[in-house]
């Protein structure tokens, strides 16, 4: 049986990899025009037809009591199924990564030297109840001429099922190998196994999910694998700050929209602004329906105020609650963040360029700010037009993955039979 | 005692980490002094005692009968620390990649974005009996703002323990702490597997040696490995070819520098062009003493000569020995390199742009070149300044990896209160 599992999924996987190298050469037209198709598929009746998987899923995921958010994040409908059928025309209209040259220039030999952007080749994506994974994936692998090895949650089987096999038609439709769009299937953890076992196959792993999820993937995989860790940002409000865009910035980025990582979790404060701005912003949080946590310091100024406990430093809420502690400067506030960030997203608010700098210089985390908000950190908001993520890895790509991130860079150099001496 | 040997690694990488914050916030004029000082102790007394210890070494090889070319590659005097002194003073006055800001632009909101180059953090480098290792090793993590663990070879111990304790004083000397450049106290292999599997603390492993190690390593890593294989490069010659200049690389490629991984191991020639080529380039490589090894089709053009065997084709000779095909046009070229290559250099000859282009575009190597010797894939010819070996890994770094690949890039966003809307 495990033998069985073990050749299935090798099975599937070598199928891709071959088909990536079809993919790899594929014209840009090409790419576009599978997108589009299956763009105008998930909005026609192949889209029905994911929808009604999706009714059986969400049938069986209610019988199996999973929570309320878990079953949001699982259900589709038709606005739900446009929007990512919008997505998958967002990608077909981006500029094509491969084949692009950067960094060109002539050696004193004459020789042409650059690095061309060119796919990876077989790219892994794990992920859990989010069937529109399976679209977002699919489309930025294909974009970027890579095929995809997709092993998404048990409860959105049928519906990823549905949505792969609509990319699977669209890659036939435009000569190229179905193959490309790989949904495993089955869901069991053993296939997981071999599939992040698979040295030399497939070329990079994407865990996207839950920390549980992601560690399991770190620990277990013998091939490259990109995690995309949790967000315990942090705003500091360095005594020169302006208070106003203090403020404007911290409540952005706890309430803006308080369940996803590019929030923030922590509000540091110099102590020396802190009697004049925690009044402040405790009241505007606490308008907000904001719940805080704070350290001894902030505590005897803010008064009646619940008090933070050792994890709570270390913990992404993902909701309307507010860590606050009072620092003893810019010093202070970047061994916080050594000490308890999670190489995410970090911002100062200064007017201090001496303190900017070293907030940039010395703050390890794949975005870091001065005078904007820790919600900036996504692949949308930073012009990628797209991500498949965001790397809390510092090899590869560091912060948000787009096309370009799923591509390496080989260098190429053109002479006229320069010879080396 | 394994228990001990696990603690006592643990512990060391653990200091070593700690060093590594302290170097990532060092000024580029204090990483440069310690380089400056180092330099000059291999040029004085100091450096007497490396040779010393390296004449202890080469006694214990030569009575462990290592091979000549061994104890060659062990062996320092004078003359050759002087030259890793010049290394190490280069890579001084190389530029600092740390702080600088690439990509940089100004999004529609005005948020003024870009990435800058941070330290990795903890760089372990794995190597065998070169002792010069341990100093470029050491100049261009120390540059980079990096700490880094070494493991040398056995054979090469005491004078790697000479070299890293001239650091480790320069270090301390500038008032940057020694651990930033630590040599394991023991080669033990199980040494090795507790330092590859510091996840957290080993910010990136690069193993320097033969392809049984680097697999070892590999098999083994719980941390990133950037694996730096053997060079199996082909020369093909397409049938618009100057012959001329088809022949003046070819011999570059081949006969200039034998023993090194860009060199070529193939010359694959077109079917069209193979019979007035190959007769002079057979001629020409006889010349220069070296033995072809044929294909079918070849040994019929060139009459009396050796017949490749199916593992030829996969061999890396480091040797005057050259594997000769004719191939199908430039499709049979493309197959035979994704069959054989091993990702790191493939050249063409050709006139045609059209194939040239499908070349740069197709072949899957670090380095891909088009009328150019396959010699120039090294971090110098490619105007690095300097190198830390050649990547055949796609993710994070392919090809040479300079001062630049020692680091992440981290995302910089300076703006003047946005907030997400």
């Amino acid at each position: 049986m495990s033998e069985d599992l073990t050749a299935l999924v090798t099975g599937l996987a070598k199928r891709a990899k071959e088909a990536s190298r079809v993919l790899a050469v594929a014209s840009t037209e090409r790419k576009n025009a599978v997108l589009r198709r299956a763009a105008k598929a998930l909005r026609g009746e192949p889209g029905d037809r994911v929808l009604e998987a999706n009714a059986k899923d969400l049938g069986a995921a209610q019988e199996m009591g999973l929570s309320k958010a878990m079953l949001d994040r699982l259900k589709l409908d038709r606005k739900r199924l446009d929007a990512v059928a919008d997505g998958v025309d967002q990608v077909a209209s981006l500029p094509d990564p491969v084949g692009s040259v950067v960094e060109e220039r002539v050696l004193a030999n004459g020789l042409r030297i650059g690095k061309m952007r060119a796919p990876l080749g077989l790219i892994g994506i794990i992920y859990e109840s989010r069937p529109n994974v399976t679209a977002d994936a699919a489309s930025l692998c294909l974009k970027s001429g890579n095929a995809v090895l997709l092993r998404g949650g048990k409860e959105a089987f049928h519906s990823n099922s549905a949505i792969a096999e609509i990319f699977e038609r669209a890659l036939r439709e435009e000569g190229l190998p179905a193959e490309a769009v790989t949904l495993l299937p089955t869901t069991d953890r053993q296939a997981t196994l071999v599939m992040i076992s698979l040295d030399g196959i497939v070329d990079m792993v994407i865990p996207r999910g839950g920390e549980g999820l992601i560690r399991f993937v770190a620990e277990h995989a013998r091939v490259p694998v990109i995690q995309h860790y949790k967000g315990v940002c942090h705003v500091f409000v360095d005594r020169s700050a302006d208070p106003e865009m203090a403020l404007r910035i911290a409540l952005n980025a706890k309430v803006q929209r308080p369940g996803v990582c590019n929030a923030m979790e922590t509000l540091l404060v110099d102590e020396h602004i802190a009697p004049t701005f925690l009044p402040k912003v405790g009241a505007a949080m606490k308008a907000e329906g904001v719940e805080i946590r704070a350290d001894e310091r902030a505590a005897e100024i803010l008064g009646e105020v619940k008090r933070a406990t050792p994890e709570d430093w270390d913990t992404e809420y993902l909701d309307l609650i507010l860590n606050v502690a009072v620092v003893d400067g810019i010093d202070g506030a970047l061994a916080h963040v050594a000490q308890h960030g999670s190489n995410h997203t970090e911002a100062i608010v200064t007017q201090d360029g001496a303190n900017a700098d070293r907030w940039m210089r010395e703050v390890d985390a794949s975005l870091v700010l001065v005078n904007a908000s820790t919600r900036f950190n996504d692949g949308f908001a930073l012009g990628l037009g797209a991500e498949i993520g965001i790397s809390t890895t510092k090899l590869h790509a560091y912060g948000p993955m787009g096309l370009a991130e799923l591509c390496t860079l080989k260098w190429v150099g053109q002479g006229e039979g320069q010879v080396r001496q």
